[in-house]
């Protein structure tokens, strides 16, 4: 992506001109569900990147941590997430930071898509899974437990 | 901005919980009109940064270059943008890339306002206005002269 055209239009749909849809991860790399990611800006002159990722209805993010910032804007749709221990609703325009090493996940309504833009270092840290312990602490809170086991089926 | 809140929520109107509304640049240092900016994510540990720009119907940027990149995407409204010698009509989701040291600005449509996140660098260069010469230079092009002269009185 070092030569990036001017212009790149909104094809329709939340894809653009030039853009690939990838997988969100590689197949088997983490826990997740029925989520793409297109990246909007990555070039090595610039050090943030920025990320669109849409996650179908019923679907989810990884459940992860990192030392990197995450900074997200809602652009599709609605949903809820889990930062630490904060479980909100979202839609679009919200702003959500993700602040460093906390756990965090996005789930999509079960009849809407949720699409948001993610700005991130290029440089950072590979992302966390928790382990059985770390998600036995976060399943000790009820409402947590709900939200990781919602939507999942 | 260090203390960033988790969840930060659109109020309508493409304002957001505890972001404040400035002015563009400050007032007589360079030539732009009807224009805002909220910064929505900057905080120390993050090296990119990102604002939301709207510009009112009518009004426009400043005509400026500089070294580092702009990554925009535009959120709201309908106008026109210069970059380089190219002139395009922008719409909402567009990305515009803007190298570095390419002249650039926004231009509103005449009766809608257009807005637009801009992502750069927290570490910058200063921008650079245009020298009579420059401006010279970029009036010869009949269709970037009519493009400066548009919807500005």
């Amino acid at each position: 992506m070092a030569d990036i055209p001017v212009y790149r239009a909104q094809k329709g749909d939340f894809r653009w001109d030039g853009v690939d849809l990838h997988a969100y991860k590689d197949e088997g790399s983490a826990p997740f569900k029925d989520i793409t990611r297109q990246t909007l800006f990555k070039r090595p002159d610039m050090a943030g990147e920025l990320r669109y990722f849409e996650v179908a209805p019923g679907g989810h993010s990884t459940l992860e941590r990192h030392q990197h910032v995450h900074a997200v804007m809602i652009l599709r749709g609605r949903g809820r997430c889990l930062v630490g221990a904060d479980i909100r609703t979202i839609e679009p325009l919200d702003l959500i930071s993700i602040d460093p090493m906390q756990w965090h996940q996005f789930r999509a309504a079960p009849d809407e898509p949720l699409g948001f833009l993610c700005m991130v270092d290029i440089e950072r840290d590979k992302p966390q899974l928790p382990t059985e312990d770390d998600l036995a602490e976060l399943a000790s809170n009820p409402e947590i437990a709900a939200f990781l086991a919602s939507h999942s089926h």
